[in-house]
């Protein structure tokens, strides 16, 4: 029995290929994480338990795609990249977002139980969604994850004073946004102090900074190279040998994938891990 | 502290708005689910737990998604169908995939041992990828419906025997594809019954239809009514009451999302349930 | 010599195929026109020479692109309609949308001798650009002509009257806005009546109509067919044979090209006329 | 009366905005172009006449689009090369391509009567398509046009041999064809010089390499500058001051667009023009 009749609406598939050379980044958000965090309790300004299970699940996510070269997350939220040579799926932008949003949801719920051992799973239950945004230049991707970190360092000093104001000062929730209205940074730190003697610096990096996944190799000095020429300069897919590609997929494996907080705005993060811009695997550092 | 410096990142994503007044379907797809299911031991050639816990996920999809308005699922895919005046994420094509991925792979991975209670999920986890795809007409939808169930009907029967000879016949897999190499659906069912006195219309209406998802209302008589013009003839989102709007919503929350193995090539289907291709929710029937 | 170095490049090339089975319109705009106009003094509120060198234009553009059944034209724009069938350079959009921009260009630049003798042109040339929509339905099709006629009456009914305020009442154009602003339709009718004696519905009917340019059949009864229901059915490129192919095509090259000025919003220009939805060659008429 | 009824018909209208900061390039091709050379007796391998009217209606492109930084052309195909930092027209596809097409088109048809006094244009007319397409670093920009010059040196050798063999040698197209079959380079330049005493290298530059057409400014001494690094770092739309951007107008519009036939394969040509990728205007040269 041919198919032959009905499969002319294969036709109706409209390509999705994203630009070649040019770095992927796959944002993924929570849905409806207002509602659901209320729903299991999460603290505020900051759940830590929330915020190491998303990281987990990125940890999850970047091991299973060896093509993620770097991940960013800060509340319900993680930006994965690829690198500009990636040619994971062709490039389908549909394929690259919904392997990412499916398998990140499979860990979230799966380690759920890890991160909330007391409160388990209900319907209905957390999910994500995700789009694909294409940056020609490492000046570009670098841009996108500083205003990614830049956010969540607004944010996180917001939320910080929001709440002490409400679960210190005994405000509730108009009052405290009145008195954040038109405030500064400095207004928000002074407020803080003075009012809580809370001195912003000592919150915790993971609040402050969000989290950096990647894979770790030995650090390089500045200064040493110019990854970013040489990347931008790149004009289409590296040819490998099979050897070194083989090697490289060896080294790839053997380097753990790390979450940190760092800053991830100026140079120093980037020069220091070359391997993060060229996608050539570093030295993988001894055992400890 | 303003974050405008590296705004303009955002203009670099692009609009995947899907055309209006179209059909969308959305097709998920397990991810390398041939090791999956040998890694838990799924049946062969149909593994009744692994498909209820398809269907189940799908039901839940649906649950928390009511602008979809029917899914038919085969093995490790499943379609989901938006009318198409449904104007959900504003037809942004990645919202919309991005989104039934993760609700169904949620609901995949917390249903887990509901259906597989002795054998815990592990890394790798099973993940989904998802793609949307647009049909202008109510035949070119119900062709895409009817190419899947057929798809369906063919692999099954393939599998069926093609199993059949290697657990009963005691082939091996190459020797069993090079018996039904050539072979039409008549010779197939000649081996079945010769051979091993399998009658294949004996065999579970979900091995052989797949299973079709959709809110159930009170059957109506085929021939009353001319649904598939009436929403041809559609040009704009329908245009609705407040309150016109509040009653399809209470109705639709009523109905039953059932789970069922029918025919859905023939007309009789469409016709019997008007509301599937109208989107006018039908009468709620008396609980039994 | 290989050229192969460089032509990865030509992997750059992103896919911009029309879904399938919907109707395309190619609007072309005339760039600049307002500048272009004043420069080539065309009488103001319309040029009949200007419109008819547009409808010469449109009717080159049909006689070498048959694929396109049915133009409308208005003031400095045209919309060419392909037929939801038409598979055309594989209906890249980019293709479709140059083509006919190109040449209706080429016959605008090569006509307007003919319709301006005095005043050859001279750089910055003429020039259109263009872009391509599809409508899945007959109604939305339908829709998109009533959209473009109804413009076309209400921009003619206030140049009218705009001009004949400055022309014949002598105010300027500032005074002319002024006494125009939040007038009806009724208001504007009378001004010219009372004031400068113009009856509006002695207009050309190129000016109050626009101009619709199609291949001319035999007209039918209307009510003898349904030819919307029938093409909305319609689901994947129609399958002719060769023979039934070729009289359609030789048909078609009898018909003459006609431009008309007909109300194209009621039923009844689309009613007898049911090659130009069927896509279907009608009789030729005999000739006078 | 307002046009409200049918105004919902504009948003079918889809998006096609091309990714920021990446080169656009937009390449037109004669339509149909062996059928039109030969009607209008084109002479063969090359009509100069034909190739001049080719390079003057890029110029007059070129003349109208300042955004546009460079072009190349070679047969009845040229390509226009936008910066990566342009906003012109938003930056939407059809607007770019459908604007160059059509400019392209009327100074063909304009221009024709100079190039070929005696051979009036009649119907149907000459036309062109295009397309557009984005690259995001230097080095594929460069690689694209050197992707096209080498194909112009290709064509070009071996249309030479091939019609020297039949208008010198006596052969027919087959005979030719057959002759050239799986021959090099340096065995056409043996047929060329051997066979007919045809020294290739003395052929017209413009057969041999094409023609490039960009605004002249005074050589810049090469290693001066590393202009390629500096223009792949670019992130963002340059912000100038309306005084800068005024000054760079004028130097633009004082700047003769100039045709000329170098290699732009090598560094050299782009190293002493860094205006074409820095896009900021260079010294306009003193009148001689």
């Amino acid at each position: 029995m041919a198919n032959s009749k009905f499969e002319y609406v294969k036709q109706f598939e409209q390509s999705d290929h994203l630009l070649p050379n040019t770095w992927i980044v796959v944002r993924i958000d929570g849905r409806g994480f207002t509602k659901f965090s209320a729903k299991y309790g999460f603290e505020k300004p900051n759940d830590k338990r929330a915020l190491e299970l998303m990281n987990a699940a990125a940890r999850a996510v970047m091991a299973e795609l060896p093509d993620i070269t770097i991940a960013y997350g800060v509340s319900d939220e993680y930006s994965f990249v690829f690198h500009k040579t990636c040619s994971l799926f062709e490039r389908r932008s549909s394929k690259l977002v919904s392997t990412i949003v499916s398998t990140f949801t499979a860990y979230y719920v799966h380690l759920w139980p890890i991160h909330f051992p007391d409160t388990p799973l209900s319907p209905p239950l957390p999910s994500f969604d995700g789009r694909a945004v294409c940056y020609p230049t490492v000046q570009n991707l670098r841009d996108y994850m500083s205003w990614r970190q830049v956010d969540c360092h607004i944010n996180n000093l917001y939320n910080t004073t929001f709440w002490a104001l409400i679960q210190l000062g005994g405000l509730d929730a108009t009052e405290a946004e009145k008195t954040l209205k038109g405030t500064y940074a400095a207004d928000k730190n002074e407020i803080l102090f003075s009012k809580f003697g809370i001195n912003y610096n000592n919150e915790l990096e993971m609040y402050k900074k969000g989290s950096v996944v990647f894979r770790d190799y030995e650090l390089v000095e500045p200064g040493t190279h110019n990854t970013t020429v040489e990347v931008d300069n790149l004009a289409e897919p590296v040819q490998q040998s099979k050897t070194q590609s083989e090697n490289d997929k060896k080294r790839r494996a053997k380097a753990r994938i790390v979450v940190q907080h760092l800053d991830i705005i100026k140079d120093d993060f980037w020069d220091r891990r070359p391997w993060l811009l060229s996608n050539k695997p570093g030295k993988v550092p001894k055992e400890p």
